[in-house]
């Protein structure tokens, strides 16, 4: 049978498929994953993994009743070509096309956007106390890694303590989430996930058992399980746990949601899946290549472009270089493959601490070992939010010498409005003690943390997700919090990062005479800049790429009129309200009225009356 | 035997007292905490209820090698005492006393400084993880409702991942920490605590047994555990588990961690204590009353004064009124008797949701459950702060019409720089879709939360912790962003809140003839107020009692220098790096420079050239 995914416009179909024609939908939808993804880039290997899961979440659910709440949602790609957005794929993560995340602008079948990882069971939580149909279910699927969060450990705890609202959690263990996760449910689920003999067991019963017999499967399967994991902490939080069972094998997937769906008790059902299953590149990828990809060629699978580098790369062997003449510990919450970290870990693996996606634990642990011993912390700009009460109060009110690497600064193409890495500076602009730096270019970058790392209060450097053409780095005289690159006549024009080579592009391109400067110091204000911006005595326009709130335009303008400052002053931000979807990084300025053309729009009204 | 506690230097005599001077010194111990915080007011009932723990800690273990980590540490008052701080208790809480928390500052005993709940297990960890010495322990005291919070599960599940670190963690389970705490671990140990047999041969063991033979008696134990509580969670998350024990006897807690101290594996041991022990006020009280005090009478115990009503009991017959009128849910995370809303949970106890100290629970809920409900979340603004992730991506970014109540907000008196609501303001600024109020007095703050109650988006209401003489409250027409308070000739000056009435009253005592407006919407700017600062065409001060970075100042202040504003502004806040340590709304307003002879200071240097 073949599968026309584009056609597809409402899942109920499925229903009237047999076991043979379902399988052979999972193989359409297989072969019609890695050929859109291959193409626009986007989430595979989990996507993959999760087809019969999805399928059968829509084949014993009914997504007109019940809710299906996807943690994260990267790995809803079924889901989205089940519910009418398979025609969508050839724009997915596109500016205006399909977000690689659920969308409540995309459909009514959406019902938890996140982007962020371990929310989904709060979710579930909110839709159960908000029902008024007692019928409709609430279903949410959830990795192994994500499980372990803080407030998805606050949610089960939570659920378990409620009467009468039944959520079903379908967990998704891969074994490797993003980085191998941590703690102990992981471990735990490694012990049942190793048995064969039970998981054989389990799966046979869940084949051959009919459900009006589930509750004498179900003691049996305790006494069975007993033998592997005396103590199951889900049963502790007041759930029936049911698995571990094969969840790439559809007819099981079938028969145990069905039982669990009879259960009408709170229930985890816990499959084991192979990630990037039915793609072989991807199947036997050990480093998470294959979580998210840019596109490659799938006859060739992904290629490392070695003729570039990343930044994150660049501050991962800067990181490695100081190690070398220095001790310190390097915190990561589950981004060893993210930040490029796998030569660290090999050559040092006691110094790298790696926490899963405990971002809130990251920070923490950060100002707890920063009192006898010098830490790092790495965390991407976005993640960081969920650290922030630890960052303010455990590291910058406490003025603890910790240097907080936040990768993917400034705008982010391609994973739309959760993942901009916007919000940071304003983020860290309101907390005490802390300093904030980015690079000009990579031979800046690495000589900004080779020269703060030894500061003795919070230090944040940022960079963007970008890769350069492999370059010598030179060693760049940092000390200095701005320099001029290059002097003018009309005005001044004030960037960071590689935002100052954008603007000096337009400057040269059309031959503005204005002076530009590189500010390395955002946070406080540049020594020096506010005095030589007042000796200069003319306009003056900032240039950035984050949320104008809290931007270094809004500092620099506020202090200038504090100063009396009589000239023209223009701030080029992201504007109050402006959340930035999917696009690239060109696209996504377009939209924030901040490329080139724009700028030269602002430059010429600085000398206008 | 009589003990003088201002006298005492070192904690190391106690080693060399019986278990009957023990007693007694437990005894002056309560008596010194009773006498000192019913004068100088601060956490009463915790500190009473933890004396045996911490004597018991100081007996076992060596402070001068051991590292002791207080979780929040607001009842680490015996441990203030036995360290040298005795003396220092008349000024307990006071501007330059005694921080009614650890403090790093105040002395080489504290190792971990918080104030915010739950990330004393976490801060173990880095601890355990930066050892040098083996032969340190490193030991842990948390409360049964803290323990319960994402980063302490995050904490407890990555301790039990690590090899030879050998945590001891003290559960101080008292049943009622700030509200009743919620979740499996909540209702594990409430089974465990009413089983008085249990508790009574556990104690007999704890008691008689030799440590010896503790491994024996660990596995009878256990078998007799097993009959009450099936599955212990702790034991799951791979730490061996003792109690629970009588935590108010200092025999069993001195034999139980002497026990703990031998076993060399990750240890719970659980012990069960009675909230205001020795003083019969607090070992009454069903509320919470006793949690945190002002001064009271020790005679006559807490008394409520019936002619004020605080900000938050306003709020909290706001939202009385409008629930009468219309169904919504009310969210908070622990804090009923914070948040004074004990009325409310009587009257619709099914529209209160406590999910205990679980704040990022509580915003991610109220994001999921706004989407087919009216939800109002409430937060103290220092806590609301571990929401950040999921205010910012869940309920801002998405739009989500939750009306968000955010106490505590501005300078708060007594609990020092952990507990200040001046960073909300600038966190919420950072934003997408979020609008923050503010209102004058009660009467415009409860006309502020009927009227905004019903926007669709997003919408932040601030108020401070003080109380006002009860008075008839008016309706208020807040339609408007703004009001003119006063017209003046010469300059123009803002607040909003309570600073409102605070600038007018030096206007009027100093015949200052500015203009003086009241802002009600923070964040956008008011609107129509940059036009008429524009049209007006005078100095301009903004005074505002948050932080500088993200203020209201710095917001008019650049948006003004954008319009090429030619007059002079000046904005008042509380200058980027300083915190703000115990003491008066006054006296802090001195340290931050914003005290009336400020305001009059900077007002006549608005008109100056």
């Amino acid at each position: 049978m073949k599968f026309d995914l584009n056609e597809i416009k409402d899942p109920s179909f499925i229903k009237d498929l047999t076991i043979d024609e379902l399988k052979d939908l999972a193989s359409c939808l297989r072969d019609f994953i890695i050929d859109k993804v291959s193409k626009n880039g986007g989430h595979l290997a989990s996507n993959l993994g999760s087809v019969e899961l999805i399928l059968g979440m829509h084949y014993v659910f009914d997504c007109h009743v019940d809710k299906f709440i996807f943690d994260v949602s990267h790995q809803a790609y079924v889901h989205k070509i089940l519910t009418g957005r398979g025609k969508d794929f050839d724009n997915l993560r596109k500016y205006n096309g399909l977000s690689g995340f659920a969308s409540y602008k995309e459909s009514s079948f959406d019902h938890w956007e996140s982007g962020h990882s371990s929310t989904s069971l709060a979710a579930q939580a909110g839709y159960l106390l908000t029902r008024t149909n007692k019928d409709e279910k609430v279903i949410s699927l959830i990795g192994d890694a994500s499980i372990n969060n803080g407030i998805a450990l606050e949610a089960l705890n939570y659920m378990g303590s409620l009467k009468g609202i039944n959520p079903i959690i379908i967990l998704n263990d891969n074994n490797m989430s993003i980085s191998p996760s941590k703690g102990f449910a992981s471990r735990s689920f490694s012990k049942l996930r190793t048995s064969n003999l039970y998981q054989k067991t389990n799966n046979f019963f869940a084949n051959h058992t009919p459900t009006a017999i589930r509750n004498v499967f179900h003691r049996i399967k305790g006494s069975i399980k007993g033998f592997i994991l005396q103590d199951n902490y889900f049963e502790d939080m007041g759930f029936d746990y049911m698995g571990p069972y094969d969840g790439n094998n559809i007819k099981i997937v079938i028969k145990s949601l069905k039982a669990a769906k009879k259960l009408n008790k709170p229930c985890i059902v816990h499959f084991v899946t192979k990630k990037g299953k039915g793609y072989s590149f991807a199947e036997n990828d050990k480093i998470g290549l294959y979580h998210g990809v840019n596109p490659f060629s799938k006859e060739e699978g992904v290629k490392i472009d070695e003729s570039t580098i990343s930044n994150s790369l660049l501050v991962a062997n800067t990181l490695l270089e100081i190690r070398k003449q220095k001790e310190f510990s390097l915190i990561t919450p589950a981004m060893i493959r993210g930040s490029e970290l796998e030569e660290f870990l090999k050559e040092y693996p006691s110094s790298l601490i790696d926490v899963g996606i405990n971002e809130e634990l990251a920070a923490c642990l950060a100002s707890s070992m920063s009192r006898r011993q010098k830490v790092v912390l790495t965390l991407y700009s976005t993640f960081a939010q969920r650290s922030f009460d630890f960052l303010l109060n455990d590291i910058c009110r406490t003025n603890s010498p910790v240097t907080i690497l936040i990768d993917r600064a400034d705008i982010v193409p391609t994973d739309g409005d959760t993942h901009q890495g916007i919000y940071d500076l304003a983020m860290f602009s309101l907390m005490p003690n802390v300093s904030i730096y980015q690079g000009r270019n990579q031979s800046e970058l690495r000589s900004l943390i080779k020269e703060k790392f030894n500061l003795s209060s919070p230090t944040v450097i940022r960079y963007s997700k970008d890769s350069f053409k492999k370059e010598i780095l030179k060693d760049v005289d940092v000390s200095k919090d701005f320099e001029i690159v290059k002097e003018g006549k009309l005005g001044l024009i004030i960037s960071y990062g590689e935002n100052v080579d954008y603007v000096l592009s337009c400057l040269d391109d059309n031959d503005l005479d204005y002076t530009l400067i590189n500010v390395r110091r955002i946070k406080p204000i540049a020594k020096g800049l506010i005095d030589y911006l007042i000796k200069e005595d003319k306009p003056v326009l900032i240039y950035e790429n984050v949320y104008k709130n809290g931007s270094l335009g809004e500092a620099i303008a506020s202090n200038l009129a504090f100063m009396n400052f009589k000239n023209r002053i223009i701030a080029m931000a992201i504007d109050d309200n402006l959340t930035l979807p999917c696009g690239t990084r060109e696209e996504l300025r377009t939209l924030a009225k901040l490329n080139k053309d724009e700028i030269i729009k602002n430059i010429k009204l600085l000398n206008k009356n």
